[in-house]
């Protein structure tokens, strides 16, 4: 690790230990600024093995520099709360132009494609900027009585910080898998499921037989963003959900019967791109001596056959569930069976504090689904739309989902690489039905 | 017109009076044999003023020239019918080949963006292949009791046809506009609104100020396509839906307002495609001696400040509708309310039968919304998705529709390039946000 | 062939009859409006047997549509003679902006990759825009005494159709062989060389065995482009050149020896060119039933082993020679070699006016090489880049030719598709290394 | 600077007195082993004041990264003399793929696009494999006697470093333009000219007013490329050349006037790109505040009137040359003066050694042309092809510079990033004519 890195191992918080409880509600929860004070340091905590030079590259457009996110999140602070403080100056005249992603409502961007071409500012600068900031933010959080905006705002960038902690993972990923040396973020990392899954069975839907109204959207008094509101009903057709996340050896199977050279069982835009550029299987697959491996956080490993595949386009997903005679579940049906999960299925999840950085193999639960939190983002078959009733927040942080809401899916579930504290059963993610480098997977559902 | 198409104007079926009444249900409705002839004389008809060289030319990949289209729909008689007659021999060996549009289960196909690269068949072999299969759907036709297959498959290849009719139109507007000699169709065509649009109005959904559950999605025995099926019940909370289609003076109004330059009103995709392609204004708008003209199929023509504004993408109807304080319908809300209208408001449409061949002002109806049949397809707020439970066909007619379920926005109502006999309220068209050459059109709604 | 195009076959001049003399000098040569009469008669009577439909598609941006081709040269004699004719009207307000190609000169032009989306003018209206073109030059030549510039403006806009009907033929070419159906021009042409081609024979340059000084560039009085001018000496190392082009079998050789697959035979860009597009043949070559065949204007063809290997680009032309342990010969060497030649060569060559469209096998001239006019465009070793001392003429007829001096190369000796009238020793042909629609080959060269 | 770059300022040779002479002949000359420690200190002592960051971007295709550089230039060195000495072990095995840059006969390369994706190797692991090659190559240097193919590689694999050293600072120069922060090389580097530039004279040709014969080419016993021989005779037209370059207010008075305005100045290619790109002045130039500046290696700087030009591609010059009623020199020309040099010209010019690292005014010289070595690299008038009876050497390293002789242009002379000891008035640079990252610029020439 460079030296100019301004953080030793010993100072920086266990990766284990650090489900920062950004956003649990109640008495119980940390202090503002202790929780600031962890996912802050969790974000520096998840580079320590990185090479200075890891910080720099950027392996296609959607990617973005280690450090390119490493200075957006502090760039949010000080955007958002810091620049209202009076007396704050910004760190760099600069930072506000090259570390704003796409708030056009706060000013122009640097060209996102071109953020690989910045050496400068450098690691070591940048960390000077977190550091700058953490100072200004400490002090800003030092006393939040009566300060309702900054209290909300700032929860805001935590949790906007945490996913920027999952695009670093899911980034570096794409970079190493880049380069012919196939480096890995921790060579301990993503081990081989300990033990077989067990067969898949199926649950039903809450109502059971019958159609039934579900209250869909966030409820309760915890953080959710924009995109979670308004709670709203929704009616449902009666379904059933797979008991855990499809597994590496049922995609092979798939690809084995020809999935990939089967057009019927494609969307004509999947069969589209998987002729353009050539798809044959999932994202970091790869055959070697004859056998299948894949490209992990924790380096070239070969294929678990009991752990969720992973990596895979929502059209893979698709043709996937088609092959299988069934089809992807909705975002409200997986919410709704989501919605009845005991807290404890939360807490004992595959997420990013389990330091293992890919999906394992799920347990059987004896009288619900496995897996519907952490291990791999679900493609859901509903598109990324606004709730009826939904506004998003005035100003320029309105931009941060609203404008998205277009040519998206939605996800589910968080994955490997998400913090706990971040996830919940209404949390919706989205990605382009092509996105394939996030930690995406497929759970099957079907009509009752 | 060249020699060599071979009808001429006296035995072809006048424009106004063709209204094949394929659709139609009942005892009142043409024999097969007979909607078989007016659907296949009108494609011809709507070329007659068309030159052999505007029958070749392929604008850009979305468009196809308009030989292609004429061979095409025989194609579809020939692949989907006739090659299960005994003895029948196909027109020419390779046409399987040129003019198969996307059906993968038929076989490969033409590569689509070179259409327009293709002089042979000429526009005269193209005429005699539609002769030659309609001599021989003629026999088949002859007689078909008995032969459900034959009537379903006849029936959704005349659809299938009047679909091919108004992407001809469509197709030739947009060739014609990248001439600059601006070539018209029908000089005689699109003609100003005789009188002012009526202000706007604001009629509630179906069921008043209280949530309800509708149903959606085709009833009843006539024709449809398989995306309208099921039909199942759909919550909606209480709307507003606007009286009648905004117009040019009210979308000249938001481009003089700045709509174009404020970033905060667009989703975020187009924003990046008007900054792109350097949208200023609907597609056919074209500034000329400080005014405001427009290309139709009738030649270049000042804006109609009344007639309902056309040819816009998802994103500017979405971003007027924003900048308007309003949103687009969902489709079920459209169909909700399209539900309800009484038959006789599709008859006074203004749809291809009019000859007109574009929108005009809309007259104010006492108790219900105008225009929601015919003018301009009415871009909804809904992703293009299957409805729960829907299924395919089998084999290679599966293709129709539902492989296209991805990255797409419906549209509702038809327009003025459609025929009266294609369209009902439960008809969903379906095109990327961006396509700006359909006739495409906004309604507004809100929440009640 | 469309009845509207304004002539008939028996008003034609027949096409092996038409050597019209445009170049010759002296006594003996035609009245220059009898040479302009008969050229412009020879591009019409080329497309004589194209449909309606030929002359519209334009097959990849160096490709014309045909009726762009007989509109621009049209324009040529509009804009550089009769514009300045008092009260001459111009046939069509727009068609100075359609059918300009590159003088900027003169004016804006329509974007050259967009020729093929224009539908009109019609192939008729062009005919029409060649008859008045044809009416008023016909007037204005009647008496060119004393008038200089016109005859020497006319001379050139006649050299300039003899070039655009070489395009016509090799356009043409590349539009039916982008068509499955391969249509042929002429079916009856193309015939294959009645003879085998005689053994490869090498020729000492002119100097023999020592370096010397020859001069080139054009000579004499009659016509010649400005590329080739002035005359000047150039100093030559002794080499020896080819008796004859390369032939089909002696490529075959080349190809079977891997010739496509030996990096290093072929120059960088070459190499790059050929991975990247895929090249393992020339470009009409086509394998079926297990034999080579090719697209020629008579149609798909078994390939004839003696004739002159035909469409291939500079770094194939130059991987050939270098794998034969040869080169290509200069510019300088090819033309020092030329102008030895008998008058009587050229006249036996094999140009458009044969008929055959198409190369044929070489004879064996005792004393010297064979085939060095007509047949094959031969690639020169070459840069295309002025002579020392060259001026482009002043104004916009200077655009003609020198701004094209880059990127290119050059190529010498006309082909089986060019006018005997167009052709000399001196004449410089240019195309940028990657073309090979041309009619192009090979002949190879060394040193002594 | 990082600390694991393993060479401190002291110990590294000062970069002004570094004239490592690799190319003298005679008995004054070093030992071999002496030059190579010259040549590859100087490498890693231009990358002194880089960060770490800035070893690992690539902003362009053309350009690679600097870690990239300086690993190159020690696979060469593996590659053709270490590989083949017993037992010598490659430090990493995937180094001959990832470092290969383009000669297939060694193997095949990593896409060199992709060159800017590698994180690693690190900058670190690159100085050490360094370290490791020279350790070898020292024990191979030790006694080079009788051992000619050692010392011949040796030497070229100097010149190819040094031939890097340039390609690092034009290379790092492009990548700092990138960046929105203009970092700076050298903060003290590319001061203005202290005295105006000398009036432009024009000198004679050797041959005076008559055409004559030079002999062009390499000649005596020193180093040169392939591409410089064989040395043979070239006939010259009585011309004229500049006594210096063309300057920065000259150039802007090309711009004023409307230069990049007027298509009739510009080679057609030049002209669709300065459309396409929107060139509007020289690469690195930019108004601020009213005027004009210029980022250099030594940051961003107002323009210097006097230096001579420089970033500027073939178009532009020759463009310019036009409006100044000149030419560009033919490399013959150009050379066949420059050979009439005294050798003291050489040691004055404007290196890299002057640690300037950008042009600068000439002084004016009584009897001869000033400038023709150092401070730019001229734009000849020349296409890059082979001299009459080149053949490159046989093997691999018969791909240095023949197969690139193709779409480029000739230029001469070195630049202000070139070492003294790398450049002679016989050297051959070479560019594609749109190139203008390179140290390029003008002088002008003219027919006498």
């Amino acid at each position: 690790m460079p030296q100019h890195v301004p953080h030793s191992p010993s100072s920086s918080p266990a990766l284990v230990s650090s489900r920062a409880p950004v956003a649990t509600e109640g008495a119980s929860s940390l202090p503002l600024i202790e929780a600031y004070r962890q996912v802050r340091a969790l974000s520096e905590a998840l580079c320590q093995t990185l090479e200075c030079e890891d910080y720099v590259v950027q392996s296609m457009p959607d990617v973005s520099p280690t450090k390119w996110h490493l200075a957006h999140t502090s760039w949010f602070f000080e955007t958002f709360l810091l620049a209202d403080v009076p007396g704050y100056r910004p760190f760099h005249a600069s930072f506000a132009f090259l570390f704003n992603s796409y708030y056009n409502g706060v000013g122009p961007q640097f060209h996102r494609p071109h953020r690989g071409l910045l050496s400068r500012p450098t690691v070591a600068e940048v960390y000077d900027y977190r550091k700058h900031v953490d100072l200004h933010m400490g002090t800003l959080l030092e006393d939040v009585s009566d300060r309702d905006e900054v209290v909300e705002r700032t929860t805001l960038g935590l949790h906007h910080e945490q996913q920027h902690q999952e695009l670093i993972l899911m980034d570096i990923a794409h970079v190493f898998w880049n380069n012919p040396l196939r480096p890995a973020l921790r060579p301990d990392a993503a081990q081989p499921s300990s033990a077989p899954a067990p067969p898949l069975r199926w649950f039903s839907g809450p109502a059971g037989k019958d159609s039934g109204i579900c209250d869909i959207g966030h409820a309760g008094a915890g953080f959710c963003y924009d995109n979670e509101t308004p709670r709203h009903p929704v009616l449902l057709a009666p379904f059933e959900l797979a008991s855990r996340c499809v597994t590496n050896s049922e995609y092979l199977e798939f690809i084995e019967d020809g999935g990939y050279d089967t057009s019927e069982l494609w969307l004509s835009d999947g069969w589209a791109m998987l002729r353009d550029l050539g798809w044959r299987a999932p994202l970091y697959w790869e055959r070697r001596d004859g056998g299948w491996h894949e490209m992990t956080l924790g380096g070239m490993r070969p294929l678990d056959p009991y752990a969720p595949v992973v990596h895979l386009s929502h059209y893979e997903a698709d043709a996937y569930a088609r092959w299988a005679g069934a089809r992807l579940p909705t975002e409200f049906e997986w919410e709704a069976v989501a919605a009845t999960l005991p807290a404890t299925d939360l807490e004992r999840g595959n997420f990013v504090e389990s330091g293992r950085l890919h999906p394992t193999a799920a347990q059987d639960l004896d009288d619900r689904p496995a897996q519907l939190l952490g291990d791999v983002w679900e493609w859901s078959g509903s598109a990324y739309l606004p709730y009826p009733g939904y506004h998003p927040a005035p100003g320029a942080i309105g931009e941060y989902n609203g404008k998205f809401m277009s040519n998206q899916m939605v996800l589910r579930g968080g994955s490997c690489v998400t913090s706990t504290t971040h996830i919940r059963p209404s949390y919706r993610n989205f990605f382009p039905p092509s996105a394939r480098w996030p930690f995406t997977g497929v759970r099957l559902a079907r009509d009752a």
